[in-house]
């Protein structure tokens, strides 16, 4: 028998398709519906038959789910949420793959009735592009899913949430919504603030081409034109919603690079090298953890075609 | 006949082990010199192969040579000038691989004397790894090298230098050096200054365990994990041989992260939707010209072992 009878995933974009690739190819549900507000990305899900079925309306979508999985921007949620809940069966779950928790939480908390289980989590995987045909099966192997259940939430909910999750390949957490909030805001989301912020910044010099700015990327500018290139509906939603946070890791960051700042005004070399010295070790651990490649230059071709 | 009858590289890391690799590769000498101050480093070197002789005097390996590249920190520059000279023969010309221009400018025509042609030079590559073993053949290859001759230098000495990277793959610019160092401020010394510092944010919290920043950071934190992973010598003699460029462009980079953090507070949306949107445009650019991979997530392998 499926892990879950019937799955529904609202919102196709990279994350929800990958997910709807990943259930397929593990055979974790005898049927399988996708459910979009844009009509072509539903034209789409069907051309590369992501689903066994496609629903435009919402209702329709969950009436039979056993899981309901939330994939649009976080700011959707409250509103979905309140649409859904005459529709839900059940011991239906209610889960999504946000990239914020404490107010998914509330927002669930909130509008969902007590018949169904409502269990936020959110797999830290992703690359820069979007929608149904960015997509790919391995997109959670061996990635970390955190799941930031309710006090109250029911055992065995989780855990066939979890077993959903492990199925895909991922490493699954079980954490406070609030402590994700903190963690994710150091490492995924002052990440994707600084990295739109200096693009954005080379985006506006006068004195500095647009296309001096491209020609002499390699530098290390491109690394970050990577990250500032993901969903700004996405992000927008995660900063509004992971606002706390973001702001106090920002006000961390921000001190760091004052004293930087002041280092290299003063000429303090040995400032610099020490702070330059002691960040080195956290990529090998991220090696090690195999959240990386190990790979120079994170395994960038580097195509000579005259080389054998 | 080959370019330069003779070709010493003062500095086998990175970057001047992967010079010495593609020249010997495209026959560009008939004597290729290493020399380093690291005996463990030409012992490797003789190895690895990756020189015709090696040299553990200054003196010895510079002075039949008809081009000398400084391939070590910018720091160093000014004290192996000095040093060179009086074993610099006619007509060699200097040049170099370093991040900065304006002071090794300066560097070179305050030391080295007139019979020499001091030609600064940048090949805007690299990885985050460091030492002879990292460097390969194609690092150069589609990449940008910027010279920086000063106004009345030799063109011919010119020519043969732009022959040179051009023979390696690279595109030769000729810039200013105070404009290089304005371009690269953005491009790649505040890179890696926001990198480094972020990592280094991310070290220090109390409340986010190290293991937790490693765990998740395949949420964006890993991307800057790389570049913070760079030869922290090199970097802090990059800060303070460019103090005033870095500083105005980092005043810049503060100015705008200080909208984006009170558009955060205010729940300004359409603010930040504004910022995240117009930065996506420069990823596709810059993969257009081929500075970057067009594979999303920078073409890292994504395994799936069970898919075929």
């Amino acid at each position: 028998m499926a892990l879950y009878p019937q799955i529904t995933i609202i919102g196709l974009g990279l994350i929800g398709s990958s997910l709807a690739r990943a259930i397929q190819q593990h055979e974790l549900t005898d049927c399988l519906v996708a459910s979009d507000n844009v009509p072509e990305t539903l034209t789409t899900v069907q051309d590369l038959k992501l689903a066994d079925r496609t629903e435009s309306d919402l209702a329709d979508a969950v009436k039979d789910a056993d899981l309901v999985i939330l994939a649009t921007p976080v700011g959707t949620y409250a509103d979905l949420a309140k649409a859904m809940v005459p529709h839900l069966k059940d011991g239906a779950t209610v889960s999504d793959v946000g990239s914020v928790k404490t107010s998914v939480l509330k927002a669930f908390t909130k509008n969902l009735p007590d018949h169904v289980h409502a269990i936020p989590g959110h797999p830290v995987a992703g690359t820069e592009q979007s929608g149904p045909e960015a997509g790919f099966t391995s997109l959670f192997q061996d990635r970390w899913c955190i799941l930031t259940p309710p006090k109250n939430a029911d055992q065995e909910a989780i855990n066939s949430l979890t077993k959903l999750w492990e199925a895909v390949g991922s490493n699954v957490e079980i954490m406070d919504a609030e402590h994700h909030d903190r963690v994710l805001a150091i490492t995924s989301h002052l990440p994707h603030l600084i990295a739109y912020n200096i693009v954005g910044t080379a985006h506006d010099l006068e004195e500095v081409t647009k296309s001096e700015v491209i020609k002499f990327s390699a530098g290390g500018f491109r690394d970050f034109t990577r990250i500032a290139a993901s969903n700004p509906t996405m992000w927008r939603d995660v900063f509004l919603h992971n606002k706390e946070a973001v702001l106090e890791m920002l006000g961390r960051f921000a001190e760091d690079l004052s004293a930087l700042q002041r280092a290299i005004r003063w000429e303090e070399g040995d400032k610099l090298y020490e702070t330059f010295d002691k960040t080195r070790r956290i990529r090998t651990q991220i090696i090690e953890a195999k959240q990386d490649d190990a790979a120079p230059d994170f395994g960038r071709v580097h195509d000579d075609p005259e080389e054998d």
